[in-house]
């Protein structure tokens, strides 16, 4: 039995790898063509639920990595993302401008968090 | 005796760090000017190397970013990419667009593995 | 009481979160406007003091991801970043370019080290 579980595999990627203490999941992103608000919410939504699956929860957040499509929508994203983010708890962060794989796509969050 | 393992150092960097069961890769690219395609398949090699050298391989790839110079060449490099990931282990995975060194380098990948 | 640990902590990131012997440490910036030498260096401090209270040191970096606003400051970056690093135990690393959250952010780096 392995060490390293895995959660909604493709033939691509999982969208949670669990190992040793620690969830990695990959980069979430939303609905294309939505606007930064809603795709962020359903990015948030969408750790939150590979969060829980994997044992954790957004208190137990390490580093989240946002990448955005523009820097003009920094200030969109970031309401959303304070809304959410434990204020008790929150994690290390890291925001940077990078082109997503269609131009549809407004976010993408990359989170690291522990599990329980 | 240090309880991290470092290989390939040189000034700069090391090309891998292993600690408390996990290994980072440094960021890997391929041979500048090559296509898409042979880039990413040297890229790959490597990462085979270094994780076969730090008691680790690829059904063990907890997480895996890569940074493509253009967003055009998703489709090529998702096609090496797809050949050679494990199907019964693949990693969690984030793709996003970043220009490299130089513009002749058309992909890196980054990898975090658990070691055996 | 929790088995994960947050330095400067505000409404939206931490600066440090310690967690299960390794330290991840939110993207640190310099001064808007100085120079990429200027930036790099106020950053490099910074990264040094927060692994300080981590109980790690730049002996102990795992992985750095190394953002540049623009790919012509990479050998501006390296000469402040060679400088620094220690020679006997550098990390894993990676840079590519990325727009930060002004134009006035020349450098953001990331990074993640072990805890003594």
């Amino acid at each position: 039995m392995s060490d390293i579980k895995r959660l909604d595999s493709g033939p691509r990627m999982s969208q949670a790898v669990v190992h040793g203490g620690t969830v990695w999941l990959a980069g979430q992103v939303g609905k294309p063509g939505e606007s930064v608000t809603a795709q962020t919410k359903t990015i948030l939504e969408q750790i939150e639920s590979l969060l829980e699956r994997s044992d954790s929860d957004k208190s137990r957040i390490l580093q989240a990595t946002i990448w955005l499509e523009s820097m003009d929508d920094f200030a969109e994203m970031n309401a959303v993302w304070d809304a959410w983010v434990d204020p008790a708890n929150p994690p290390a962060r890291a925001c940077g401008e990078s082109r997503l794989a269609t131009p549809d796509y407004k976010v993408e969050i990359i989170v690291v968090a522990a599990v329980a």
